[in-house]
């Protein structure tokens, strides 16, 4: 299959790079073809602006989501928007890897988020009906894609467990996981976490990379994390809260999940 | 007071920038003295790299924490990041405003958290043993100061409610407000949010800042979200998992606030 790696650390000498390289090589080795969008490498331009519009009215405010969607629309966005959605066109399969700074991506990462994710594109698509709020959170133009974060984090596992201080890991990345990525239509399938990443010796490099190995090759198998698909009767809309007799009783992330 | 506001948004002519200059008016009409990073307006940097450490060894491999860790101790980071530094140590209160694209604050201002909050500023600060983790979580550089959230979304209140689509809002913004403000020192104040922002007239506008006013008005008087203190006896250490006794049978993100 295509595989698309989103990739953002600024080192390509460290644990990070290691496992870029790894995951790299295992997928080709196994016939896969393989991009990866070298975020850092690539100098992504990390900040939506007015030139991302290039062509739009200069004497009208800028207006971040309107003015995405008519470049969008009109085929006038900034070349390298363009070419990362051509990227996830083409991919079946998304990996977004970076190390988890402040308990959330780098800003080179939001970044490609916020540009590549035009109005149009990742978002206001499709009706918006009484029955039918958009075509987001488990359909959207993404969907029939599978996604999978790969990130390192320099805490600890007890520290991101069900009472770790940090907050359960899989609620800190519920915003990417369920708000970037299924929101958009991707099937998501359950992370990769390397913890504790001052202190990787080969022994662990090793363990890491086999299990990670494991998850490479099962990504077409994986079952995704079964979050509740938006028009699919779960939900009051527009109010866009659970339905009672849908997980009654549960509130947060968590009541999200099937 | 001396109040630091961060605010990221691309566009003055917008609400956001009206929601900003009412603040910043009504807080030096209150006798407050007011700073403003606008980082559009300042074309702040927005991804961390070795040009933050302008004076590191160019033969070693760039490390974003232990390069800034060595700028800051030495004096030698990027003028940039040292300035807004200092408007951290002038400031009483922080006020951080943005809107919330995904699910997050733009990348912009992640990577003012990014760039800003350096190694020995706000985080690696303190001692290491068996009885505190580092003065984090309720200690730190930034401790005595208070923090608050002035955020906007384009999605309606009910999408952020307790058993909302998108999450609570006190979940979706805690890997801000636990992550990226108490761990430094800050007392958090709950949050200003200003929903479905894509409707707003001029009543609603007129609503909308009397209730900020409000909330500007007793910026020092509020109490801060209740978050527990990492060092004071609620965790174990080094596990900082919560101890057997401490909110029983609870987890996730509201077993941390007392």
């Amino acid at each position: 299959m295509n595989v698309l790696i989103v990739y953002a650390h600024p080192q390509p000498r460290s644990l990070n790079g290691a496992l870029r390289d790894f995951t790299v090589q295992h997928l080709q080795a196994a016939g896969h073809h393989v991009q990866v969008s070298d975020l850092y490498a690539m100098q992504w331009k990390t900040t939506i602006d007015e030139h991302d519009a290039p062509q739009r009215d200069p004497s009208e405010p800028f207006h971040a989501s309107l003015d995405s969607m008519k470049a969008y629309q009109s085929g006038t966005q900034s070349p390298d928007i363009a070419r990362e959605q051509e990227k996830l066109r083409w991919a079946d399969t998304v990996i977004f890897q970076f190390p988890l700074w402040w308990f959330s991506m780098p800003a080179i990462l939001k970044g490609w988020v916020d540009r590549v994710y035009a109005y149009g594109f990742a978002y206001g698509v499709g009706e918006h009906s009484d029955t039918h709020w958009g075509d987001r959170y488990g359909e959207g133009s993404l969907s029939g894609k599978r996604a999978m974060l790969v990130v390192t984090t320099g805490g600890w596992e007890s520290h991101y467990s069900a009472r770790g201080i940090n907050g359960p890991i899989d609620d800190v990345l519920f915003p990417i996981q369920h708000g970037m990525l299924f929101y958009p239509g991707f099937d998501v399938l359950p992370p990769f976490v390397a913890y504790r990443t001052s202190r990787v010796d080969g022994a662990t490099f090793e363990t890491m990379t086999r299990a990670l190995g494991a998850r490479l090759d099962s990504l077409a198998t994986t079952a995704p994390i079964p979050y509740r698909r938006q028009n699919h009767g779960d939900y009051d809309i527009p109010a866009l809260t659970l339905k009672n007799g849908i997980a009654d009783g549960k509130t947060g992330f968590a009541a999200h999940i099937a």
